[in-house]
């Protein structure tokens, strides 16, 4: 199978003209078929603080009414990922930008309100990935923001590592895809005050020892868990490394079954 | 060759939920190849004056700062073009929004400066249609947003109507094209108080004459000078109608060579 490298990448790097433009010149230069999947989370806050739209997060998750909708859409949609495709297409990479809606290629459903109702917030459900595979064959580069649709008009904000994840997932019947996690740190780390524990190679066992100790702990468990279920779901590699490094050989966490 | 149906939609309609419900609909029952542009110049005057950012236009066209293109790229790329690819995928028709960005489908300059200076305005210098065609023929029907870029990694705002001029012309050699212009009056009208005085054909004699006559004047000479250069460049058939009469036979005005 041919190889795929489909890149999550968000925060800082994505916002500032320079990190990105630094970004995009290392995302060009990867060889192969090429996927990017986007944030802009503090654009959209920064933004609705403007509006004087109130940011309401759960674990880390935003709140989305339907005010909040229209600015990540805004933001995500339009600003964040048209700013990521003209940039790409100076580079000669033929970037197209994809929200869930665009050729139905992700489908999601509004999340059950539990113990919090999220609002507009959705669930994946399906990805269209013979229509994307279609695509990056013909040397497409997508370029997915964090929203999708229900297929009832309805948009939805949908959570970039889960976006990226899942369409791994889908992926991974049709390429030998490797998922990076672009990410603040250098990888996951032994140490968190230490930039240079980064653990090079983690399996099951080893993340459940890390664990046990206390070494791997907080936000961290539930990204590797998603990891892990990726690459039980097919996909080849998952690698968590900070954005700056993605040009270099040998750097962040390659985590395998 | 086969038919294509280009229209290009803005106003009131796209921005009201029920107006642009009902004009998807009428859009969706149309047969054969189509394609959408879109505008949104009022949703981006309100962002804009809740943002504390001053509207500037000049001969009707908006002159575009830094600050005002980031509001044109979410309003257009983002929040309008994305409510009307989910409301069309909703509807069964298989709809992908672009901006001349994505895939490069329309390469602009930024406009020199004469005795104005518009800003991040790009005047259009090529449209892919050999890649718009081909997606054209496998179903999907491109929305595109009036947002376009220089392949230097700068996007830049673009007038809607010569999006779809210029989409039309490019297409003309690929498809029998329609151009169908949808506008807040019925048509071309002999007395502009009066909307049953629609001109159902309009030929350049006929409208020389009117001009001559003082029936046919102001905004709408240019518009109709823009038809007839379509129209010249191979395009099969102009219409400028109102939105809800689209799925009405024998409406509007149809310009004609």
């Amino acid at each position: 199978m041919e190889k795929l490298t489909l890149i999550k990448v968000g925060g800082k790097v994505v916002e500032e003209e320079k990190s990105l433009s630094e970004f995009l010149g290392d995302f060009s230069r990867i060889s192969g078929y090429r996927a990017l999947v986007h944030g802009g989370g503090r654009s959209a806050t920064i933004l609705a603080e403007k509006l004087g739209v109130k940011s309401r997060m759960h674990n880390g998750r935003r709140i989305t009414d339907a005010e909040m909708l229209k600015i990540v859409t805004m933001v995500y949609a339009g600003l964040v990922n048209k700013q990521i495709v003209a940039g790409l297409q100076a580079l000669a990479v033929n970037a197209l930008g994809l929200t869930g809606a665009d050729m139905n290629c992700m489908r999601s459903e509004i999340r059950p309100v539990k113990e919090i109702d999220y609002g507009f917030v959705g669930d994946v459900k399906e990805v269209n990935a013979d229509m994307l595979a279609q695509l990056i064959k013909t040397g497409i580069v997508p370029v997915l923001a964090p929203i999708t649709h229900d297929k009832k008009a309805k948009l939805l904000n949908t959570n970039a590592d889960t976006i990226a994840g899942e369409a791994a997932k889908a992926l991974a019947s049709l390429f030998d895809v490797t998922l990076i996690f672009c990410f603040e740190k250098k990888g996951v780390l032994l140490d968190e005050y230490d930039e240079d524990s980064v653990i090079p190679q983690l399996t099951p066992k080893l993340f459940e020892q890390y664990v046990i100790e206390g070494k791997i702990s907080g936000g961290m468990i539930p990204k590797l868990e998603n990891a892990f279920e990726a690459l039980k779901a097919g996909v080849r590699r998952v690698v968590i490394t900070r954005a700056d490094e993605l040009g270099k050989q040998e750097t962040g966490t390659t985590i395998t079954l």
